[in-house]
């Protein structure tokens, strides 16, 4: 982790997140939980066997002792789905007092997908000739014609200048924000759950990604824990349940046999198959 | 309060703020006073004495008893000052899912105001002429192109049409979205507080007060200690006592001698002059 | 839950729960998720669907639409456990400003357990005859004791009287106290599925016990979808999901053979067999 | 901050309070402002009045970018107030795991007080002769009587002992337990105003000035502006602001004329004479 320590790593075209301070680490966790079970964890002969029982009983707080401290920068819509994790310390840069960059996400070719066909909030094949062109370019000169008249409308040269609290309102939500933004392992591993899945959108997923990287360096053991019950695990129904034990004992279950829904069902299938 | 349930109170051109649920009232606050502090309370004679003595001692626990919840329609800049407030819940119009309408905050001329030539997130006066004709015509022109394109880039029309948690980052910050909002009393009054305040800034300081309208006749004693102690209220640091205490005592103190930075200095200036 | 309202549910020998308050229903999860999602949830055709969706994909926000304020009489030590679930609003009788009364929580012969052998939290066997006598002797003539010395030293009879916040801690944690609570679904339901599970302390597992029944009348869509996907419901761990997809194909897998721990193989045979 | 890691300062009897982590200083706070404020902070020209300015103008989230972890000791009376403070980390001791050591606290002379006359929270003159001798021994008699059964209960000497998790039961609310207690600046801070205050239990507030002493070494700027605006400062309701204003224009006001009630008036007087 001290590796880490204030180099950003490059999200998107023009984000980054970078560490800049953190508390704790695998043996903090380990320390928390002895303070609360005592003499009770004696027998837990090893730290790794200790913080896997702690994430497969739900125990969060010795994984509340971790604290890390990042500074991210990233497009506005990013931070606005990113804000709703409330458990977190923020300070972001205040377009009330000061003035925005000239900087806004403009999605790579690959990243230019259509909206998916079967999902309300996911995306489909990628955009290709003229469409994606006149997107690529709709984003890019509607960006830039913001921006001058935002800088049009501050200007004290000749006039009066529009309040800068004012003058933001004409920002597109692809401007880029950054802040510091300080959260405790526990809440950290419930956001990249919730945003390194498969079905976050990409946007901001990158950055739950390049945030997981350090974390993997940080607390080794806890991240890995986390990968193997949150990340890589499921949690069944006790419908889902019945199904798997009545397969296990050699039936064939069907979708209007299993008491699930069609889109329960599916989403079971394309676990169990 | 049952008035208001469901009634729309408009804020700015096309916002709202409409109670749509709430919980509690005064005497639920002295319900809950009463559980804490038992036969101690009983020397106090009435509920007005016990909820003001409840508020000058910072007791917030009473308050919290009482809950509302609202329907809100704003643009996203104030959206984005009020999710600060971490408190409390939100359910947010996703523009992931849904496509958003053609509606954006344009400012009243009177409230068209420059930057503050002192106040780095202050207004200054208002624009008036040429500068005020052409900022509003920005603002228009740029809105409506953002959508123009936003609805151009969706389009399924003779191409696949971008993916709408993509399409979105077109869109200005003068843009309304919606949301839920529920939160208990304390900190709703903490959120007035600071954004009915003069200096909160003015977009969001109307939503503030037509939610404040409401509280009032909801809670209207415990509104009127809130009054009295926050929204009416000064904190004097010691240094700011002592200057008065010396005051009192005849003497007239000097921004040198008080020990206060000139920024305090002015601010205590204005309330005691 | 109108038919709830008030009325106490007895728990453990002089506790209760009462509702007292209330907001918000089914439909109003309903209704959160709808402004969120839009025009992207109309293809969902009911409620009930929608509520199994929202839960099944841990949306917690909707569920925190919904508020329950309750009256509780519980003893000290179960009230050290229940606090811990910090998102809650509470009112606890003070024993600084008042009296407690001489009421002690005394289990019922049958919960008068052993320590477990197997593990360090939990319950064996329930004690008999002369150790069982000899403990219900001690609770009960400890209890007294201390309560009439809590009198004596409160006493102001013939002498001055020690203050309240200090005579207070003289009373053991099996004596009562009594609090509102005030809390969100979301909140609630992960309280409950800590709480109600069976792995529990007895003595806060009945007090869940009694609010599910509550909250089962209340939101009975919602608590459908918590006792499938939560109450009934397990979660798997990468590791175990590969080990049931190897006995979905006809292999046989030994612990060793599993990637697991003991502790691990212990719990996921007690499910899987 | 760095002679405070991990030296245990006591408190009460067998009490402390020690450093184990911590995160940020002044410095932690000023760079997050600067994030915030942009280019709009340029102006101030030192660290030191820019704190002072975030302080008085209850801009909380710069002072949450600072973290602390505390070991403390404390009886389980203290204990059940401290943890009224929700937004921290904790990680206590557990009684159901474990077994509790033989500590209880009892009072110094000098703290075995009466209960006040005039406040049904407070404390009176100080006890002495026979009824303070009398009060002690009964302290100590009943701790080690409830301590002793405790142990008998729990012994597996010749019968199955009962569960740790019931036996705990007996044990009176002066015994010692102990945790590990995180939590940020701003919070620390809020904890301190409502816990070294005068007006809270000694128990409690010696933990608070503890704790205080160690934060005064860790970020001596932001505590000196927390002692001006918060310890030492007083907050003034609209009805006392305009009393003021009229005793510094000369004219005597009384409690009648005030406004105040009698309660509100003496707390003033207190102050401003």
């Amino acid at each position: 982790m001290e590796a880490h320590l204030y180099r950003a790593h490059p999200v998107l075209d023009h984000g980054f997140i970078r560490v800049v301070d953190y508390m704790g680490d695998d043996s903090a966790i380990v320390q928390a939980a002895r303070v609360s079970y005592g003499a009770g964890t004696r027998h837990v002969q090893n730290d790794e066997g200790l913080i896997r029982y702690l994430m497969r009983h739900w125990h969060s707080t010795p994984f509340e002792m971790c604290e890390v401290k990042l500074h991210v920068k990233l497009p506005v819509f990013v931070a606005r789905q990113w804000i709703r994790h409330r458990t977190a310390n923020v300070n972001e840069y205040s377009a009330r007092y000061s003035i925005l960059d000239r900087e806004f996400y403009i999605p790579a070719p690959e990243q230019l997908a259509a909206q998916s066909t079967v999902n309300n909030q996911g995306r489909g094949e990628v955009l290709t000739g003229e469409e994606a062109a006149r997107v690529l370019d709709l984003l890019k000169s509607d960006a830039n014609r913001a921006y001058d008249h935002y800088e049009a409308m501050l200007s004290q040269d000749g006039q009066q200048g529009l309040a800068r609290e004012l003058a933001r309102m004409n920002l597109p939500a692809n401007i880029y924000t950054q802040w510091y933004w300080k959260v405790d392992l526990h809440n950290l591993f419930h956001f990249l759950r919730l945003r390194a899945d498969p079905h976050a959108q990409y946007e901001i997923r990158v950055y739950a990604e390049a945030i997981a990287a350090c974390v993997r360096d940080w607390v080794p053991l806890a991240f890995a824990a986390y990968e193997d019950y949150r990340m890589g695990g499921v949690t069944l129904s006790a419908k889902a349940i019945a199904v798997l034990k009545r397969r296990l004992a050699g039936e064939a279950v069907t979708q209007e046999a299993s008491g699930m829904s069609k889109g329960e069902w599916r989403e079971f299938v394309e676990v169990w198959g």
